[in-house]
């Protein structure tokens, strides 16, 4: 009987074959660790007893969230994962570098059919390269850390097939966006999401890993899309059927599958307060609103940047609106820089922000207060999350967000 | 008898020969109001019983000290500013522009000559266009709202001379800290600093913006340059007699007179937890750092930009250490951007931010821990400042402060 992604990803780490339900111990690629959770990982880490890690040079350190720091206990977690790192001999360490998720397959720690996971839930995001990636707590990871395996049960996987040319107001975000809508935010619990179809081979990388990322709204414990030559590219390995192979086989067994047509798609925001309150953006036309927000591991690559300024180009932002733009990485941050889209950004009234999580985790740069409403790309739009709990987020795809920012009010993106 | 450029610049605007002493009821020219203080400006104006503005025109609210929003308040502050200003019929806002000292030159509200008031004690700033500028409460903004006038006690003034040809690795911050030292933080107390010399002639504008900044860290009331052909195309204003006349006569009266040869000055810090507390940079030599910051209406400009950057080109930050820069303003971070200095800084590690008072006013971006060690190219140390009690702040130049952050500890800059 065929296989889904993740089934022959676990079987190939297990050296047999695996089935939805098994519970199996897998060998682990690599681990990221983010400096929220560092210092409780490097106590545990030493409370169980460990005198060395499994392997330093598995180990990704990785500072984003308190960068720069914003309260004064955040450098402690610095010093802490600092002393951590040196203690231990690991040299994969980014204190500035960007956010977790982005430096993961930028800087090529996570490679086709590797295992990975992350003290973050949007650890799904590396799926979009086909590795099984997801999010654990600093427990189980203190543990990976001195064994170099991990329990998993097998997920069962749902398949979505999205066929056809997406409109061109449409991305990648508005897809993630409509099927947590269709899925509801427990729709696919501890379950695989496997991407396919012809208008998810025509994506770039950088589009697919909006969606792997934000599979964990719907549940999921992974997102899947097969390697091929964008992947390879992006990966900088060479393909091989090792990689290609990396697909659902026609026999395989899902437990539910999604069928799209891209033509059907239209701009969606999730509306306030969840992520699966999905309402296309036409039916909030018109709505006033205080900041935009274009950033995040959900929507802050290069791409999403450079569709940004192809909307604010010669364009202003609306006198009362607040435009801050995060870009995902330095190097994203760099290549911005180098091809215009900062300077574009920067003439139309944005606020370019340091590469991090930024106002993503609502620390800092553009909190909000009681009544304000923000137009974001981030993946989560929680009471609470960028602000007081009176404040309403509506998560959108770059494009939308761009356009709304030169309305000074919630508009359907015209491209 | 001469007169002083303060005497000058007041008996012009009261139409009668002014002595130190005197107090008299200027006209005012401009006044700069802030965000954090808005929300008081405003209730105050209206607890008086004004009806509307003297002159909307004269009046410019600035967003700096709150941008982007680090806390749920901030927000507020820019509801009230923006309703207020909408009220009043005022014009001159600026959201997101930049630091608010840096915006009043630079944006031209202020004219050699001029007498302005601004609710922030670096007020003194603008004397760097041979304006008469100072901070003021909000209580005071609030009667100069309403009827453009404002009492003033004309103060002596202090001489200081500066002749000679300044050592390469010294800038204008290291004459303005040396003074500072020498005066002490209260040895100029509501008295006014005259700049002269040849080596202040050969100063930009924007070093000289450097020093008229920080002169109320002697507790000046204002601190005053000759209006030169570098102002007036500064200022792009044509360069008349009324302009060329605001200097010291030769039989003005001064209570003090300080002379300088610029050779003798060298690199010099401002050691924790004093302005006053002044040490060549040699003596610190070899101290390890933690952060560099970049920025402020002190040192945020092009230049010190430029000067940082030809420090960092084709090297690295110190691994562990932190370097933020924050450009002034937007028109700097545009510029920056454009002449390549951004992607210099950006290449060596540098965290750049948006225009903003930024760390200067430790509300965000790069906050410090007890024990942490800072090298900052603004212009207060005081405890607590940039982080908790137990952080110790260097003030420097931007030459220092580079050379710092690629050291990873206290270094004499070597250009």
């Amino acid at each position: 009987m065929g296989q889904t992604i993740i089934e022959k990803i676990v079987s190939r780490n297990v050296g047999h074959d695996v089935h939805p339900g098994d519970i199996v111990t897998v060998n682990v690629d690599r681990v990221m660790i983010h400096d929220i959770f560092i210092p409780f990982v490097a106590e545990k880490f030493e409370e169980m007893g460990f005198q060395k890690l499994w392997d330093p040079d598995k180990v990704v350190l990785i500072y984003d969230h308190l960068v720069p720091a914003s309260q004064v206990d955040d450098t402690r977690h610095f010093h802490v994962g600092n002393a951590f790192a040196e203690k231990y001999g690991m040299k994969n360490i980014h204190r500035s570098d960007g956010i977790c998720h982005q430096l993961m397959t930028e800087a090529l720690y996570v490679k086709p059919g590797n295992i990975v996971f992350g003290t973050d839930s949007h650890t799904t995001t590396y799926g979009c390269v086909g590795a099984f990636s997801s999010g654990i707590g600093y427990t189980e990871m203190a543990s990976i850390l001195g064994t170099g395996t991990m329990w998993i049960k097998v997920p069962e996987t749902i398949k979505v097939v999205v066929e056809g040319t997406l409109p061109s107001n449409v991305t990648s975000k508005d897809i993630i966006l409509r099927l947590i809508g269709d899925l509801r935010a427990d729709g696919a619990t501890y379950q695989a999401l496997e991407f396919s179809g012809d208008t998810i081979e025509s994506m770039s990388v950088a589009s697919r890993m909006t969606m792997s990322n934000m599979a964990i709204e719907a549940g999921a414990k992974c997102a899947l899309f097969t390697p091929d030559e964008k992947t390879a590219e992006y990966c900088e390995i060479e393909l091989t059927e090792r990689e290609t192979s990396l697909k659902g086989d026609a026999d395989a067994r899902y437990i539910r599958e999604i069928h799209y047509k891209a033509e059907d798609f239209v701009p969606v925001l999730a509306c306030p307060s969840q992520v699966d309150n999905i309402h296309p953006v036409s039916e909030w036309e018109g709505t006033p609103i205080d900041q935009v927000f274009i950033g995040s591991c959900t929507n802050g690559r290069l791409e999403d940047l450079q569709k940004a300024a192809s909307i604010l180009r010669g364009k202003k932002v609306a006198p009362f609106v607040k435009l801050i733009v995060t870009p995902a990485s330095r190097k994203i941050y760099e290549q911005a820089l180098e091809d215009g889209t900062l300077a574009i950004l920067a003439e139309a009234g944005a606020m370019i922000t340091h590469p991090s999580c930024g106002l993503c985790c609502g620390r800092t740069g553009g909190i909000l207060t009681d009544g304000e409403r923000v137009v974001a790309t981030n993946n989560r739009n929680f009471l609470g999350r960028m602000g007081t709990s009176k404040v309403e987020i509506f998560l959108a795809s770059p494009a939308t967000a761009a356009a709304c920012a030169v309305a000074g009010k919630i508009v359907v993106p015209e491209i």
